[in-house]
Parts: structure tokens; C-alpha cells; sequence
């Protein structure tokens, strides 16, 4: 506010000193805060032309300005008034300047001036390195781009201080606003059940509720004295390559990686169900029987979105994953979620996450319950009331959109090639978009054929291009699994240098 | 954009329809976007008053409207539909408003209409049970509202959605913003040496960062294998009683809890080493000697900060805990970091967290950014800049304040009470507010000594005020440890029930 004082005092100074009426000053709440559009003020044509004509004619008598005179200049200056408080403040609020800033401090570290959020990996060229190793979805920043601020999300600097969120809930961290978001998306889109059956859990992604879900299942006999052998924990290869890893790096006396679930033995495990598959992008289904001992499953449904597969039903396993690093893009958020049934598991996993981190940022969880309201938003809106696209509302048809063109020119690519196979492709009805989709799975689970060619990992980075091999999936390492969720150009590289191998 | 143009069309009519030029709308960047303070749009007095003379008279001939009667009813007509623009956008960006509702949709489901972030524990009553079981640091909340939006952080939908904020950096998830904040905030104060000879790690609360670096300096071999037994976990006692709890909770079989440093036999160690330290506030040091033998250090340092004790020097271990739980109090976004000298060690770290939750949440990382931002700005600013009170703008200056008055009203209800003691106040030179200062621990280490009771938690749970016993600290039952960190109203109501137990 004081900056729109000092403006009112100094630059429109005329404005607020004419007569005819009171000023009209933005509410100190406005604020510029998306950085990437400039303010264009549209000028004011024709308000600044007065006529100033000398003849005295009509109302008004002896000496002084007859009314009409005084409300057209008290109007125009009112007009320049308001253009340069307008002005002034869109200058003042950009992100090069800010209301404290002390001449004395040392620019760099000015509060306000110098932030400068991340912007992911660094840009491409066409002779450069293409890092398609992870599945980093920068693929959606275009889509959210253009939702303009629906998505948008301001943290005071007081709000949501507190460890906790509502001391009433089994997950005693989670924002309700995002449990509210979880229940609504699920319903709208139909790929798993989010009633009141299901507990909705929040994580650090959803790798950590899968960390969490191997301890909830592991010490569901709660003694803790360790006296057991750590359960096993299977998955049919090809296997996502972190599930190994995370669950081995700790050498956690509750639970050990015990590989692929086709061929194990035995009738105390926890299987992981991955569907769509990272990384071949199969739809999968539980291989041993539950029912014939004590073993347990929990699904992953990272990939299980339109924009991936088609909604073929409604899932409703007992502990099912999801992450918004998939479904929206957000990665960087660092937000997964459980539906899960039973109190007790819900309960463990809960403890897990306090145990590892007290619980999960609450700035993340209102930017995700944000997010996904906004996906919601684009399919419970009624279409008249949005003149943009569908692609530019519509999360789910943006995304199938993108992965269809992705696709297509993959195989193409591979086609051009010659020395490489892709899986083949599958269709089903989707019950969300009431159509045959195929499925466009997030990773290329990309075999070379070359018979020279033992180790495609290591061929195609020798052409620059990273992948990750399927050695760490528990296949062939003439597999390798590579990202169709990066930017546009990286992409576009990749399929361009991947058709000219030969 | 699509709202505006509705309202350009269906309210300001007559104002875009009028000749005499363009309109003036707000860009659409501009939005309303504190719900705490509902928008005020100042009434434009005399804006509306237009002359309509009959007369002919004064320039212009025939039957149409001289120039400058036009140039009246434009600019009338321009300022009345500015006010209208105005005044819809700021009803449509309340929080009781979106552009995008859809009439049939559920109220409740709506996406921002019913956005609420959590606010805490329940508020209390005289009557109800007083919570000072964890250290919730609600009482900085008073603060951070004063502080306006200096604190406040805007995130737009596109933005940080990558795995990645720096690829060049060991820790390739920390944002660059939060890095550079935290090596000023520790330079302003002089409580650790931040120099570019210590990596900068963040974690999901330092909680998170403990575990890494019991995972880095259990397995500095690397080798993997499991051979080896674990590593044994120690601490003085009393020691923080998430010590054991979140060592042991996996039953690794890297790292083990192993209890009392004081008592420990052994030259293959992990220390830590809390200080001051949780619960009782003393200032610690290392008691095991790790220049024989094999052992390492973890210096705990999430209380080293003035409102707690006097900043007596410039602390610089080989591994350094903070948090922004306890320093600014913003429990919430779950942000630590780790001041880390050996870059391996720093790496395997890195590699911890990224199994565990494939990094960190660039949301919370931002908005800690801001928030040290806003911390050493109130102490880099010129004073004469700011009309408000050290007590608004300097966070440090809060807090000490309100540490000593708390804990003079503590001393005074145990003096009251006369069945409980505390630790001894001491004091020290501090080096940052150039004094001499006590110490006031962020938690109270309280001792019962009626002789009838033996278990101090449950004597105080039943008079309705629930604590931490002094068993989980590895201490007497005698002790426990309460929170000096809440709301006002519950510290109140706690040293009013506490004064009056005999």
C-alpha cells in the first residue's frame, strides 16, 4: 500500500488534486504473479482529447468554468489518473521490483528480486545428449500453460503451519481439501473406487506409500521384536526398476526383494501389481493366489489414466497407488496417494509416514488438491460456458492427444529404422471417454533386434541418447525402457536419431 | 480471459459500444488472491454526473453532437464501465466465486469455492485437554500474520512440475532459491558456517535427513553386501526420543539403535548429538571420541537459533541438522536441511532420499525460500525503512521475547505449584544480538518431585494435559517433556492448571 500512496502523491498528482470526486485505487491484494505474461495496459484512445473551446457560450454566467467544463477535465484526469496508478502498480509488482527492497542490500540476495524457481533439465539441442532415462512428464507444462491461473496457488505466509491437519482422521496429515479432490477425481473419471469403503493416505509420492505399504503389510502382526524373516516381495518381470531398490536399500529386517513373482515359491509374500506396467506398459493382474496362504498385493496404478490406457473398470483393490507426477505432470510436487480399505493397513502405512517424515507438505498437498480440482473443473464444467478447446481444459483429452501423436511417430521411427520392435498395440473401450482406445503407454519398452547388439542401453547412448536397461527390470538387456513424457524437442530429437539407426 | 470478455460484453456494454475509443481492462493476470481480506473497490464520486444540456450552443452545427460532448459521455461512459469491469472481477475472483463453476455442479465439489486449508489442532477451552505432547510451533503464527505478504508465495499451475532443479549439483533436487537463503540466513545469524566448503542437502523435514545420514555413514564402505552387522546408533540421555523410534522402526540392517552415549563401549559408532538439545535444552557436545576408532558424528541442530539460546559461536561439524519447523515455525512444509562437508557423504545422502522419495517438494523448498527470505530481510533492511516494530518484521526478536515471557510465566506457576522443578536458567554472550542472553528451550524439562508420584505423564494426563514422558527420552519417569511452542490460549491455560497442582 505504501508504494500506491507514494504513486498517488507523485505521479498522479494532478488526478487526485482536481476536483470531482474521490479516487479509485486497486485493493492492496491485487498483484501481478505470473511472471511470464508482461502487462500490456491498453491505451485509452480518445479519452485524452478535450476540446477546448474559448467561447464562453452556453450555461454559466461571469467568470468561472461552467460545470460541464469541470466534470469533462475531472473526468479525463480521472482517466490519466487511474492509467498511471495502473501502470505504476503493474511496474511495481513485477518481479524485478518489490515494496522492501533496501538500496543498500546486495542485489543477489534481495528476498523477492532474485527467486527463480527451477526449470527442469536443460534445454536440447539437436547434437545434444537426449536424457530419456527417467520418466520426467514435462510433456504437461504445455497443457498447463495454458489453463492460465486455474491451477494456480498462493500460500500466505501464516497458513498451515502446524504438524497437523485434522487430528480426527486415520492420516492425521492429510489436507482435507485433497482428500476431497482424490474422492471427486476418481469419480468422475471411474478408474477406482473412492468411496467411503477407502481410506485416501497421502505421501511423498507414491513411492513412499509403497515404502509404507511394504511396512504396513510386513509387520501386520505388530509384535516388532523381529524375530521373523523379512517377507518376501515379488513382481512379475519386467518389473518397474525402483521396485527392488527401495525395497532393498535399508536391508530392512521386515521385508527383502525376492524378484520375479512368475516364478516364485512360496505362500507369504507381498506382490506388487503394476498396471499399466512400468515399463512395457501391459495391463497386469495378480499372479499368485492370495486366497492359498498369507500373502498380500498391493497395486500400483501410476499409469492407470486415459491418457495412458482406456478405463475399462472401476478398480478396487485393497491398497491402490497413484501419483500426480503421472496423472497431471506434477512430479516436483511430490504427491502420491492410497485408497486403501482396512483401518489397520491404513493405520501402519500413516505411521510409516510419520516415522520417515512427519507427515507430508501441506504446500504440496493444497497445490495438488488445486491441480486436480482444476482436472476435474475441465470435465465438470458445461461446455458452453469455455470458448478454448477441449485440449486446453481437458487434462485427460490433452494427454491422449499427445501420447496418440507420440506414438505414432515412434513407430514410425522404428519402422524407418529397422533394427528395433515396440510392443504391439492394444485397444479397449474406455468407459470414460465412451470410445475404442488403444493404449499409449508413458514408456517405450523398446527392444534392439541387431543381432551385434547384446546391450541396447549402451548402443543408443553411444548415439546419445539414454535410456534405461532392461537388465534393471529383471528382462533382456536388449530392452530398454525410454520416457514419452519428456518436452517436445527432446522428443522429436530422439525419434529423428532413432530413425536414421540402422 | 473468457470471463472478462463475457463481462466486456454483457455488463459494460454501453461502454464498449459508445464511441470515443478503446476500453481499459485489467491484464489477465490480475487477481484477487488473499481471502483474508475481502476487496473494497472505492466508489468513483462523480464520475456518474453527466450535464445533458439541451442547448445547442458552442461549436459543431447540424443536428449531431459537438466533439466535446461526445468526449463527456465517452469518457463518463469509460469510467462507469471500468468501475463495472472492476467491480465483477473482484466479485468473480472471491473466494465464494469461480470463473469456472458450473451451475450443476455440486457446491461442496467446486474447485476453489471450497478450498480450505487445515488451521491446526482444535482450538481449546479452559476446560479441555491441553496437548503439549509434540512441539507443534503454532505460537509463530502470530508473526507471520503481522508480516503481511512478505512471507507469501504464488505458484503458478506450469511451474517446478520436472524431478529436476539442478543437474549440476549433487543434491540435483534442491532449488537454487533455497539453497542461496539458507547460506545467508546462517551468515546474518553466525550460527554455522555456510561457506562454499559445505553442501547445502534438503529433506522432507530434517527428520528425514537424520536417516540419510545414518544410511550414508553406515554404509561408507558401499560395498552393499550386508555382511557387515549394523552400525550402532547413539545419543546422551535424555536423547530425542524419535532417536530410537525412527532408527529402529525398519529394523535396518545398516544402523542400530544402541542407547546412551555415556554408557557405550565401542569404537564403531554413530553419534548424535543434540544441542541444545531435545528435551531439556542443554548445550551438548560430543562425548565418545571419534578420532579413535570408527566413529562419526551427527550434530542435531534444530534449536540453535536466538530465540531459544544465546548464539555463543559459529558452529562447523562435519554433518549439520536444521529445520524450518522450528526456526520459523512452519512445521507444516516439512523442509529441513543439512550443512554437509564430505561430498561423498553428501552424495550418498542425496541418494537416500531420492530412493525414499525421489527427492523433495519443490513447493515447500520455494515457499521456504521466501520465508528466510522474508527472516533476513528484517534484518538486512535499513530500520528507517520500515514503520513496524523489530518485533513485526524480525523473527528473532519475536521469538526471544516471547520465550522469556513464557518462560517467566512457567518458573512462576512451578514456584506456585511448588511439587515440580526445571532445569537451571543459563546464560551466555550471544553473538548476534551483541548480548547477553538466556536460554529458553523450546521445550520445558519438567520434574515431578511429589513423592507419591512416580510417573509424571500420567499424573499430568489426569489433570487434562498431556506431555511426553521421560521414559521415551531413555529418562526417569519423573520427567516429562512439554512444549513450550503452542498458541497462546493453550500455554495459558497450561501454567494456570499447572500453578494450581499440589
Amino acid at each position: 500500500m505504501a508504494a500506491l500512496r507514494a504513486v498517488g502523491s507523485t505521479r498522479a498528482g494532478e488526478g487526485r488534486n482536481s476536483g470531482g470526486g474521490g479516487g479509485m485505487a486497486p485493493p492492496s491484494s491485487l498483484r501481478i504473479h505470473a511472471p511470464s505474461r508482461e502487462p500490456k495496459a491498453r491505451t485509452m484512445a480518445g479519452a485524452g482529447k478535450v476540446n477546448n473551446p474559448r467561447r464562453r457560450g452556453g450555461g454559466g454566467g461571469g467568470g468561472h468554468m461552467p460545470l460541464w467544463r469541470v466534470a469533462v477535465f475531472a473526468s479525463v484526469a480521472l482517466n490519466v489518473a487511474t492509467l498511471a496508478l495502473l501502470l505504476h502498480h503493474y511496474a511495481a509488482t513485477s518481479p524485478h521490483h518489490h515494496h522492501y527492497a533496501a538500496a543498500a542490500v546486495d542485489w543477489r540476495d534481495r528476498s523477492t528480486a532474485s527467486m527463480a524457481p527451477s526449470t527442469g533439465k536443460p534445454a536440447v539441442t539437436p547434437d545434444s545428449v537426449i536424457n530419456l532415462d527417467h520418466g520426467d512428464p514435462t510433456m504437461f507444462e504445455a497443457f498447463w500453460r495454458e489453463t492460465g491461473d486455474a491451477a494456480e496457488v498462493v500460500i500466505p505466509g501464516w497458513q498451515t503451519m502446524s504438524y497437523f491437519s485434522d487430528v480426527t482422521n486415520v492420516c492425521w496429515f492429510l489436507e482435507p481439501d485433497l482428500d476431497r479432490q482424490v474422492r471427486r477425481l476418481h469419480r468422475i473419471v471411474g478408474n477406482a473406487a473412492a468411496d467411503d469403503g477407502y481410506h485416501v493416505l497421502v505421501g511423498t509420492g507414491s513411492t513412499q506409500l509403497f515404502m509404507a505399504a511394504l511396512y504396513a503389510l510386513s509387520d501386520a502382526a505388530g509384535d516388532g521384536d523381529g524375530d521373523g524373516e523379512p517377507v518376501a516381495v515379488v513382481s512379475t518381470a519386467p518389473y518397474y526398476s525402483s521396485y527392488p531398490a527401495v525395497t532393498d536399500f535399508l536391508r530392512s529386517g521386515l521385508f527383502r526383494w525376492a524378484g520375479d513373482a512368475d516364478t516364485f515359491k512360496g505362500d507369504t509374500y507381498i506382490e506388487l501389481v503394476c498396471s499399466p506396467n512400468n515399463p512395457d506398459g501391459t495391463i497386469r493382474e495378480s499372479v499368485l493366489d492370495s486366497k492359498t496362504g498369507n500373502g498380500k498385493t498391493i497395486h500400483d496404478l501410476a499409469y492407470y489414466w486415459p491418457q495412458y490406457t482406456p478405463i475399462t473398470k472401476r478398480a478396487d483393490h485393497d491398497i491402490m497407488l497413484f501419483t500426480v507426477s503421472k496423472s497431471t505432470g506434477h512430479a516436483g510436487t511430490r504427491i502420491g496417494w492410497a485408497l486403501v480399505k482396512d483401518r489397520e493397513i491404513a493405520r501402519r502405512m500413516t505411521k510409516f509416514v510419520e516415522l520417515n517424515t512427519i507427515g507430508v507438505s501441506k504446500d504440496s498437498q493444497l497445490r495438488a488438491a488445486k491441480v486436480l480440482a482444476a482436472v476435474s473443473d475441465g470435465y465438470e464444467r458445461r461446455p458452453e460456458m469455455t470458448s478454448s478447446s477441449p485440449t486446453t481444459s481437458r487434462l485427460f483429452d490433452f494427454g491422449r492427444q499427445k501420447m496418440v501423436e507420440r506414438w505414432s511417430m515412434l513407430r514410425a521411427a522404428v519402422a524407418a529404422s529397422g533394427i528395433f520392435s515396440l510392443p504391439e498395440e492394444t485397444s479397449g473401450f474406455c468407459n470414460f471417454t465412451k470410445e475404442t482406445a488403444a493404449t499409449n503407454p508413458a514408456f517405450a519398452w523398446l527392444r534392439c533386434d541387431r543381432e551385434d547388439v547384446d546391450d541396447c542401453a549402451s548402443f543408443l547412448r553411444s548415439h546419445k541418447i539414454l535410456t534405461r536397461s532392461g537388465e534393471q527390470f529383471g528382462a533382456d538387456p536388449r530392452y530398454v525402457r525410454v520416457s514419452m513424457l519428456d518436452r517436445d524437442d527432446a522428443f522429436e530429437i530422439f525419434v529423428n536419431r532413432l530413425s536414421s539407426l540402422k
